[in-house]
């Protein structure tokens, strides 16, 4: 069989375009809806799609002006949309920045459990000041120690889901044995930022391991990704960029004694298709009209760490005096890319804006159902992607336009499934169900955990027996 | 009309006897199923009742060996039932030693907008050193700093609940106009424990503020259920002490200053019912011979802080050399609602130990519909509760005899509601809706919260405006 395309669908709100919530289309209102995220999550399974995911950011600050930012807890979304999909993988974004590895397991290996297999984690580190400022800190931690933090808090999370073994739940009513307490190991884990015994609380979840995503393309990002993630969302213009980003990582993978076909590269794009090339072009303008220039002045203010102001918005972005990027303290890929999409296409400030509204530095496609599949196929062909994270820019409308326009072409081209193989989201992305690294032989000795990591001690040891006479 | 019950099915696992998944009704792995929790809220919700509820834990030890403990989050369980449920009050225990008011306030404000208006917290400063162990912590907190720490954690969860008024998102769609910043403020709390600027990244939900709910009844619990709570569960094996409670409470919430008629009573019952007393009493006695007693020694070691063995079974408890209760940092509650069952009573180790696996301590009630509906009846008219936490020991073929058998008599005797009046967890308990503590005129300037607080300083101030030029 040809090599296949995966595909996510990445929800927000109304859509990924700014002005999404203003088109007639939209209800303004839908973000707070359940019945909004189970519809679009319905769709996306009806295109036999891969996962859905959801992004997420622990502070609003004035932008919310003119922004649907904010919204609901989106592992409280998924719990909500688990129930009322079958097949579809459900990622989910969490900080590890502002949780606690034990708290984290916990709610994916539940997320897991009730979606029968279905769970993934995309795992950040925020970046900005005013989350920090949520979170007790008057300033954020630099850049290198929240991926450290972020690796040690992803070992614990990883040590903890397999602190029960399989079949550790004997429920062997005969005798009154619910679980196989050999089976069941504390982790004893001590490191830098966290101090774990264990158990978790919940036993091994149908995948074993919800999967690991990741989306930072910073050096750092990088190192991370190549370490952990068995998918990662990125964000590149070119079919240049991407595939040069594709190959790094897989050589970073492979540097790191990992496989890897078993990290998937999965590029972002915004479709706006339309039933001929001129009605895509007219759906784009309508949409960027509806853009409201103060809130992308702000907004990009933010990435650069200017004040920019409306005199400023004619003036060609290159020309502006940028800081130093090592002196970004936030999203350092998402500075790099606006400053690149400035310098390359000698954009104004107007017309990076506008870039941003519509796809936030993510590749954006125009055109018909047809003219975007042969670019997908085309950076797909080219080992640019494994696949994409689709991010339409009118929720539900342009999503389903991808569904029942895009995906049957896939299918026809032989791209992409036209059934689930499987049921997990593991399944779904090929990659192994993993053995938990405490499960050894029958012997009742306590084996120490050697696991994935390095970020601190595991010292693992099953439940002693309980107290009795 | 006559003053009118309160009920709560508290859900777990499949029963709250010890032994309730070795009998033949259970599905003992059912506690992992999504659709075994949809359906007893549903069953619940056919009866009326007003919430269902979890309790939790964040740490599992050997006594799972024979005990259904661990499962799933709580909140995740009913992030999806509130989508398969339409009235019925959603009740989650989080702990407040273990999270950060901003993770807690936002996964809440998630339910009540899923759930139109049905999220309540059970607020939980959580008791045991494995607990602490499992979140970086050698030793817990001792009791009363847990409480001052709970104390700061909801003063902050509720203002930021409150830092998006009513309508603070207008969505504007010929304006541009998303969310009216002057209604959404930063909350500028620092205390001894958190310092976090708000504004919660979720809007108003619909209830406002959710419900808050406690279940402590140490000296530190009941006082800071006199000042927060609006629901309290509690344990108490006769109606006289339900009473003195009930009693007890509604005077130190009159002494800060709060109407004792919004602090809701729930002692919890365990009812067993059978068609006729004989046959609830075969299966009490059906359940009790499913007890594994190395369990119940381990556990009641737990409460008492002693090692007990299987020569101790058959002493009276108040023989056991106890410690000091001034000496138990952990549920200290428990520890004294044991030893006191143990004395009045003039039970054995083993007799204790048979009350504990049949409820955990709360009130067991064995005998037909009729019987337990008086029971109620008479807890209920004597002023020892305002309605009962029912604690079905097998779910759920004993939560169904309860919703078709207990309801319909309460129901007759003008007791219990036949339909919902309204829509919302406050409005079944009959509690209002809380304004924002922000909302004030419609003036341009920042203005302070003066809320319900003394645990830290709130310095409110509207968002900014965005930068524009």
């Amino acid at each position: 069989m040809t090599r296949q395309l995966h595909l996510n669908a990445f929800l927000m709100n109304v859509g990924h375009h700014e002005a999404a919530w203003r088109h007639p289309l939209s209800d303004p209102h839908a973000g707070r809806s359940a019945r909004h995220f189970i519809d679009l999550a319905r769709t996306a399974e009806r295109g036999k799609l891969d996962s859905i995911f959801f992004a997420d950011g622990l502070a609003v600050g004035a932008a919310v002006r003119h922004n649907t930012q904010g919204g609901l807890d989106p592992l409280a979304i998924l719990n909500a949309v688990a129930t009322h999909t079958e097949r579809i993988g459900l990622i989910a974004t969490v900080s590890t920045s502002f949780t606690h590895p034990f708290t984290v397991a916990r709610a994916f290996a539940s997320l897991d459990h009730l979606s029968g297999g279905r769970a993934g984690w995309n795992i950040v580190t925020s970046g900005s000041e005013p989350e920090a400022r949520n979170f007790d800190l008057d300033r954020h931690h630099e850049h290198a120690a929240r991926y450290r933090r972020a690796a040690e808090h992803v070992d614990v999370a990883v040590a903890l889901w397999d602190s029960w073994e399989d079949g550790a739940v004997v429920a062997d009513t005969a005798s009154g044995e619910y679980v196989d307490t050999g089976r069941v190991h504390e982790i004893r884990h001590r490191g830098e930022h966290f101090a774990v015994q264990g158990p978790l609380t919940t036993p091994r979840s149908p995948q074993g391991r919800p999967v690991l995503v990741q989306a930072g393309s910073s050096e750092d990002g990088r190192e991370f990704a190549a370490r952990y993630a068995e998918a990662v969302f990125t964000a590149w213009q070119t079919l240049e960029e991407a595939r040069a980003f594709a190959v790094d990582l897989r050589a970073r993978a492979a540097r790191v004694g990992r496989d890897p076909d078993l990290v998937k590269v999965l590029p972002g794009i915004v479709p706006v298709i339309g039933d001929t090339e001129a009605e895509a072009r007219a759906l784009a303008a309508e949409l960027d009209e509806l853009l409201v220039w103060d809130h992308g002045l702000a907004q990009l203010s933010g990435i650069l760490t200017l004040s920019l102001g409306h005199a400023d918005l004619d003036r060609p972005l290159a020309e502006l005096e940028l800081p130093d990027p090592g002196r970004i303290n936030g999203n350092r890929s998402r500075y790099e890319l606006v400053t690149d999409l400035g310098r390359r296409e000698r954009l104004t400030v107007r017309q990076v804006i506008a870039r941003l509204g519509g796809g936030r530095g993510h590749r954006t496609f125009t055109g018909t159902p047809e003219q975007v599949a042969d670019t997908l196929e085309e950076w797909f062909t080219a080992g640019a992607a494994d696949g994409f994270n689709v991010m339409a820019p009118l929720q539900p409308s342009q999503l389903e336009r991808f569904v029942d326009g895009v995906v049957p072409i896939l299918q026809d081209r032989g791209l992409f499934r036209r059934e689930y193989a499987g049921s997990t989201l593991r399944e779904h992305y090929g990659l192994p169900r993993p053995a938990s690294a405490f499960a050894g032989g029958g012997t009742a000795t306590s084996r120490p955990l050697t696991g994935t990591a390095a970020t601190g001690t595991f010292a693992g040891r099953r439940l002693a027996a309980p107290v009795a006479g």
